[in-house]
């Protein structure tokens, strides 16, 4: 005798999520079946409703509801100053910082010729698009400072070079609270090069 | 910026699942975003019916889709002897031993004065009145070896008595790869009282 199939079932499709075992899976299956029907129902649903809803939007593929984000809706917003992350979550971590007031732009994904991404699979030629408009005085590429992501600012800075348009991208230094004596070289190097006057 | 807001309530919603903090919950929430519509719609579903057609066996109390589970429909399980425990759980702990081919009688919880539980609350009655059918020759009680699981285990001897049924108790001893000097003495104590000869 094993768990009844659709108990079975529910473990099966629990496991299939990001670090959930089986014992986890177990364990939320067996909580469900002891909640409230309640609360099974706003799970499912809430799941159903944020596949249906959710979208990007169609200016600067940020998630959103509606067919422009509240940022590209935002008057505020500087559309001058264009930011360009690689997923929606990079966006996210920069706005919780509180400090840019500018506009972004998610590429949605990095080059990488290992897993098969090129240019045509990323929003690059949305990106050259916004850029043409002319509204755009300055592009900061914020891409991860990894391989992918440092291949991915060099082929823009070539593929914007066209537009006359100014290109920065993000410092390149020692984090807060870290060590110059546990700092890679490489890293220690480009703090040094990016030096700023006090 | 935040969230649209269907991500903010599906992450709400994950949150209230148990060992699943705020991280977690982004994680699994962003994952299905990005999977295929069928992965969160087969989550969704088997969510919902287990909830719908799972019960518990009018019998024994275990988990099952139909009125009797099982183990109550398998002429090959003995019902002379009857194995009482606290949980479909705890069944399906001593079903994965491969070892006892008698019946079962879930208790659905153990007597606690401390959060209210009384016998009332207990599927008692219905163990009572199985035992009273006569085929019954020895009920193994099989809760647990904490306070609440013994002191249920002494209830159910008493209530039991008149119905001069051969009541057992499982073994109290050091576990398969336990040491006698990190056992605590009231265990290495049952463990010299319950010896078996070789």
């Amino acid at each position: 005798m094993r768990y009844p199939r659709s108990i079975r079932l529910l473990i099966e499709e629990f496991k299939k999520l990001p670090g959930i075992g089986e014992k986890n899976a177990q364990r939320l299956a067996f909580y469900l079946l002891g909640a409230p029907a309640e609360r099974a129902q706003a799970l499912a649903s809430s799941m159903l409703r944020m596949k249906e809803t959710v979208r990007h939007c169609e200016r600067c593929f940020n998630l959103t509801e509606d067919q422009l984000c509240d940022i590209c809706l935002d008057p505020g917003r500087t559309e001058g100053l264009l930011c360009v992350v690689q997923s929606p979550l990079d966006l996210m971590a920069i706005e919780a910082t509180g400090q840019f007031r500018g506009s972004y732009h998610v590429l949605m994904g990095v080059l990488s010729p290992m897993r098969g991404v090129g240019p045509e699979d990323l929003k690059l030629s949305e990106l050259m698009e916004r850029v043409s408009e002319g509204n755009v005085q300055e592009v900061i590429i914020a891409t991860n400072l990894d391989v992918e992501g440092e291949a991915t600012a060099s082929y823009l800075v070539t593929a914007l070079a066209p537009l006359k348009v100014k290109i920065t991208r993000i410092a390149r230094g020692i984090p807060i609270g870290g060590s110059l004596e546990q700092a890679d070289s490489l890293t220690l190097g480009l703090a040094i090069d990016g030096r700023l006057e006090l």
